[in-house]
């Protein structure tokens, strides 16, 4: 009995393993649960609609999990999609601000020298959407009375939560319609449409509050985060101020409401924007609005709330600012509000939209992920960055993972203009002094990027993760080639890029040793992307990184260094590299040890590899699947078994150092190996698979992840999405399906289509321009919405493409 | 600042790593404080005498470190030093009942499948040697009143701690002496006399209690551990009831006073048995006993106490035999019962003394660890192991670790008779089905004996250790082994041996894998003895002692199908052993693989051992050690340096495999790579440095453990001592020092005696005879004092020996 409780504690997040062990794909239950979503819908969640996540009939019983699926979020500031008025039922409030953050002691069975103090967790703050409701004195509360044709829709399109329930007390009926989006026009304030159609004669009682009473469920130690909380109230505007402990940041809601009562004949409403009755307390505040119903007419309240930090506005100003917020969002009303909200989306749609002809599924599932990730990043920040659950639960903490540079920066490259990308390299920018101070905990030099963090420090605490898994530098390295190459934007590494390369180069030039034996720098004891193999020496995938990132770093300063000498020097003397150095990264490029079976002419993913005992995953009986819930850890490291792509993730990202019959003898020894329990594996190994025109395995692959969350194949959806996961997934279509990638300032691509569909067209931003790639059974069909004409290639072809004329090629499928 | 509070944390206890990490020798310190506690006395804790140890002074700072070093057991229970009377300073009380725990949810920062549930906590409980003291109605409390002439003496010869004092309140003035013991003799009892000499008219109250209100300060939840607390009470005798939660432990304690008030005129002293108040609560019991006292006359507590528990007795007949322990104690009297205490103190050291001349330090250094080891177990209970902290404290919990066979059997195959270490094979034996079912619940075959156990179930909760050091299931093979090999009690083997060695067998052989690229068996993901390295491949110790294993189980085998073979067909039908699979075992003993560095001739510790950087010891600044506390675990762990014996603990088991070249090479290879941070190295290297001719290193080697608690080189003797290290420092006096081993029946001596030493003397029990062996610098004088005759060898030479007259030999320095 005992066990089953802890394989469920497992599975809810105790054991997170790191940003890509977020879930471990049931690779048993997902085929499974994809035929009977088709079939018998047991297993369904949502409803499938190309636009819309569909919570259809009244699901207490996973109310979590809608709650995590109905997040809503601007990148300033987001809820889970949390009823409005009170709920005595399952429920995990959550309402959270970007940025602001707690760091929890560390909690350890064992400590270790270079463990962190802290772990930085997102913070529960004042719950802004509550709204107490009371019909003839009596609490609405759907745990307590259950409603009538209950619907809870995430309308994507536009980014609202819609509820529509009717609910029956006291021989009356009542129908309820709920409307709640965050803004992203001005990400500081969000709205409440809340109508009652009353049936009866009834007297109605809105209570709106703002309440500051909020913990955070996963704490370390069950403290409270917060102090020094104050609140001011009066008829018109009630707020909470509320400070983290430690960290200090200042967080300020204010909100103000009005009542409209539109009775049954059509007449203008009457509109009530002072309340009743005022409550404040220290942590609370409410406003009361009541009023008698009569049968056939409705009743509104219009919530506004506001949301500030000194984040970014002075602290003496929070207050007031916080109210103008507020107030500027009563005045220009719900309608106005919300026109102007959807406008930004369709915006974000006409550059960012993928679309799936012939699977509604699939094509509900892309759009989840597309749009989960602009609610959790707008890029407007870049002292933000892409937490593992976004604002959709407060799990894991901190924000930042190597997801975001080797998974989540090429969806940002191709769907949002060059500056939001940029900031996401800033941010590291920004750390790099924190990155510093880590590398030399741990008695190393140059620097060393954290596993996880929110403010540059690291969070994790897991010896063979924290202080092993230290190929996460390299993709930060990765991050600012690729960012280049997209984009072009060379004059970053002057800025930004070169300070950060010279310092991991420099861990990188520590981290190896020399082994005069064997002639050769070997990298030992690390962990690599492959987290089922823990503390190996000579990761083939950490080794080529490092030796990649010190050829780059030397072609990067030669860069600088002729495109602006004095820029170079300076940087070379501020961290104190002298030539001797740089010399050594020579040597370290030319003997670095990269492991090879030799007699299959593949890539050895560490050195003891080969010394496992070699089994396949279709050799397993499928009742072992997935390894992480019904192995030891110590069988699993054991095992030949890999979690997700390492030595493929080495090959995706040099891509072009590698001819296809490599890829192929890579692949066809590694996939086989393979468990994919990690989100990040199967867009990797998909992609790979496309190019080297494996398309059935490439499609079989893409499944493994396109509807994660929405059919909670993982079954933590509850505890909030995964959002950094997305990004794969984006990436298995755009790189994969549309065969795309880049250099030197030409898109290439070498689409197909998986036999599913009847067609897939995907818009992309590229250096000041909009796509449109069109592909069907006949033919690939590429526009130029906007922006300069361009070569492109296709297929190997070049082609010129301007506005005037798509580009059209036959399909090789 | 916080990183050092870290430190603290880490030298205290939170990242206990095993039970080799008990403590991390101050290489540095060590020698400095050997040399002041010659010169300066500064970081002297304990004044030298050669049967007691001493606090010499008011050390009210140092109050838990002589807690700790004072603590008195008798195998049954033990207690803490603490103070009999109110103390308000700093103080861990500590009342412990042997095999009494509690298990302890376990915490981790990550959870690992495999991971035992719970943590078996060493509780403490109902404190039975509670006394408030009033004098003229103010509480005697030494942490408000500073005591004159303070002495706190352990008194190692008869087990007893005397403590002395002057205290002054209100002009008056009271001489304190007081003496506590808890029985060798009735292992239940115990008792103390608290006599106060006045100088001055005064009214003393005595209040002897028990109370149940006790915690542990390492409960990992803040738990209260007990339930069902509750008490009796009547002008006679006093009890407490308590019983641990979830393990349904009752322990009974209960106590009957009598005072005695003698006049200065040496007349027969006046006696009240009766106290003239009682108070009862659920967990606390009181007495009052009140007297004036007029100047010169004393006053005197006696207080006896018993404590049993249903483990030992039926539940329903507990309270009755509780009550009559204590009652006999009180009527035996104080006089009575010590004496009978101490006469068994005085056996044991007839039989285990070690007697050192020319050093008193080394002498009470050795009398100390001798002292505890048999105050921790007394070998009458299978049911009973080896705890890490004995009766001194409650860190760590669990009772037994692979210490017990590689360490401490040893020390009670030569200091007592054979039943008692018997008892602690017995005890494994009695685990088998739990060990069978840990081993199943990393999926593995046959029987993983865990790392840190109460009864029988793993504790231990981190990968590298829990899943991977798990060549402690070798030492326990190995025990079995050296006991036949020690007592000749071959007839162990169908009783209780084989079935054990078999599962132990069935367990390697299951976790070796065979390589058909290198035609061998590897062992793959292990933690050696040197828990610097974690997850290797093919650590030689482990991969040569398990193929010992199956060595060893085949031969006794044999030897059980010979002289018993309807039993061995028993055992082998009850685990279901075919032949094919003992045959199996046997190709795996020819081809297990064995790393070695060729070009030196010396054993590889493990694969990539020589893909380290090598950088000697001496070649460290010293300011990097101890590595444990400078270093980061990365920079540990990727390092080439080893905390303990590793390859020369397999040279030290299997020491009449290796001539003494091999020796030698391994042992100037090895030890100058290693830091001896944990207790458990330097004894083995000292051994193998006597034996090998480096008698200055074996005497160095010595010094690291000698006085480890008495000097407190680890800063953490306030938790409590660290009681399976002294078996070590035994260990290497009378194997290093004494040069002693055996086979086939005979025991064979090599002895030289440190420079530093006029003479070694130490007896021994070998095979129902008592051995004295005096080594001086002239010549060796082996006597038998009790027993038949045998023969024996010195320095290879066989010689017969009889109690009629000692075999001398000239000694070879």
């Amino acid at each position: 009995m005992l066990n089953s409780e802890f394989n469920i504690t497992f599975c809810r997040g105790i054991c997170y393993n790191g940003p890509s062990e977020f879930y471990f794909f049931y690779t048993i239950m997902q085929p499974i649960a994809q035929t009977m979503r088709k079939q018998v819908f047991v297993l369904k969640y949502v409803k499938e609609h190309p636009w819309h996540i569909i919570e259809d009939g009244y699901h207490p019983e996973d109310n979590r999990l809608f709650e995590s699926l109905m997040s809503l979020g601007n990148g300033h500031m987001g809820h889970r999609g949390n009823f409005e008025e009170d709920y005595s039922g399952d429920s995990l409030q959550g309402s959270y601000a970007a940025g602001v953050y707690y760091p929890d002691k560390t909690r350890v069975g064992w400590w270790k020298n270079g463990y962190p103090e802290y772990f930085a967790k997102v913070l529960n703050g004042t719950n802004v959407i509550g709204i107490h409701v009371e019909i003839d004195g009596e609490t609405v509360d759907l745990g307590k009375t259950e409603p009538i044709n209950f619907t809870r829709i995430l309308n994507m399109k536009n980014g609202c939560l819609d509820r529509t329930f009717t609910y029956k007390t006291n021989n009356k009926t009542f129908d309820f319609k709920i409307k709640r989006f965050v803004s992203y026009d001005n990400v500081e304030i969000g709205a409440i449409s809340y109508e009652i159609k009353s049936h009866d004669k009834a007297i109605i009682k809105f209570m709106p509050y703002l309440d500051g009473n909020v913990h955070n469920e996963d704490a370390n130690y069950d403290e409270f985060f917060w102090e020094n909380c104050s609140s001011s109230c009066d008829k018109s505007v009630a707020g909470i101020s509320m400070k983290t402990k430690k960290t200090g940041f200042t967080v300020n809601a204010s909100m103000k409401s009005k009542l409209v009562l539109s009775n049954n004949a059509g007449d203008t409403p009457e509109v009530f924007a002072t309340p009743t009755e005022i409550t404040q307390e220290d942590k609370y505040v409410e406003h009361v609005f009541e009023s008698e119903v009569l049968p056939g007419t409705s009743i509104t309240l219009h919530k506004f709330f506001s949301l500030v930090t000194d984040r970014d506005h002075l602290l003496e100003n929070l207050e007031t600012y916080c109210n103008n917020q507020v107030d500027y969002a009563f005045s220009e009303g719900f309608v106005t509000l919300f026109a102007a909200h959807a406008g930004k989306w369709a915006d974000i749609w006409k550059e960012a939209d993928i679309e799936i002809s012939g699977d509604v599924g699939a094509q509900q599932g892309i759009r989840f992920n597309i749009f989960h990730m602009k609610q959790t990043y707008n890029g407007e920040d870049p002292r933000l960055n892409i937490g593992p659950k976004g604002f959709t639960g407060e799990k894991y903490g901190g924000s930042t993972y190597w997801d975001t540079e080797a998974y989540c920066l090429p969806f940002y490259l191709s769907t949002s203009h060059a500056e939001i990308p940029r900031n996401l390299l800033v941010y590291r920018h920004n750390h790099l002094e924190k990155a510093i101070e880590n590398a030399a905990k741990l008695g190393l030099k140059g620097a060393l990027y954290p596993m996880v963090t929110m403010n540059g420090e690291e969070c994790h605490n897991e010896w063979e993760i924290t202080f092993e898994e230290i190929h996460r530098n390299a993709a930060i390295a990765y991050g600012i080639f690729n960012y280049i190459r997209y984009t072009g934007d060379s004059d970053y590494l002057a800025e930004y890029g070169l300070d950060v390369l010279l310092n991991i180069s420099r861990f990188w030039a520590d981290r190896v040793n020399y082994n005069p034996y064997k002639d050769c720098y070997m990298m030992l004891g690390v962990t690599g992307p492959n987290e089922y193999e823990n503390n190996v020496n000579n990761n083939w995938y950490t080794n080529l990184m490092a030796s990649w990132t010190l050829e780059y770093t030397l072609e990067s300063l030669k860069y600088v260094q002729e495109s602006d000498p004095s820029r170079a020097e300076a940087i070379l003397s501020k961290y104190d590299f002298k030539s001797e150095e740089l010399s050594e990264w020579e040597v370290i490029i030319k003997k670095i040890y990269l492991p090879e079976i030799e007699e299959l002419d593949v890539f050895a993913q560490q050195d003891g590899y080969m010394d496992k005992e070699q089994i396949l995953v279709s050799e397993l009986d499928p009742s072992n699947l997935p390894l992480n819930q019904k192995w030891s850890w110590d069988k699993i490291l054991r095992s030949c078994f890999i979690k997700q792509a390492d030595v493929l993730q080495g090959i995706f990202f040099l891509s072009e150092r590698y001819d296809l019959d490599t890829k192929r003898r890579n692949f066809d020894f590694y996939e086989p190996r393979t468990v994919h329990e990690s989100s990040l594996s199967p867009c990797v190994y998909s992609i790979i698979a496309g190019e080297i025109g494996y398309h059935d395995k490439a499609y079989e692959l893409y499944q493994r992840s396109a509807r994660l969350d929405l059919d909670n194949y993982n079954n933590d959806t509850d505890d909030g999405l995964h959002i950094t996961s997305m990004a794969g997934t984006w990436m298995s279509v755009v790189y994969g399906f549309g065969g795309f990638s880049t250099t030197e300032g030409k898109p290439k691509f070498s689409p197909f289509l998986p036999k599913n569909w009847n067609a897939l067209n995907f818009h992309m931003l590229f250096r000041d321009r909009l796509l449109v790639v069109h592909i069907n059974n006949n033919e690939v069909k590429i526009q130029l919405e906007s922006g300069e004409a361009l070569t492109i290639e296709i297929y190997g072809k070049d082609y010129s493409l301007s506005t005037s004329a798509p580009v059209i090629s036959k399909i090789r499928n």
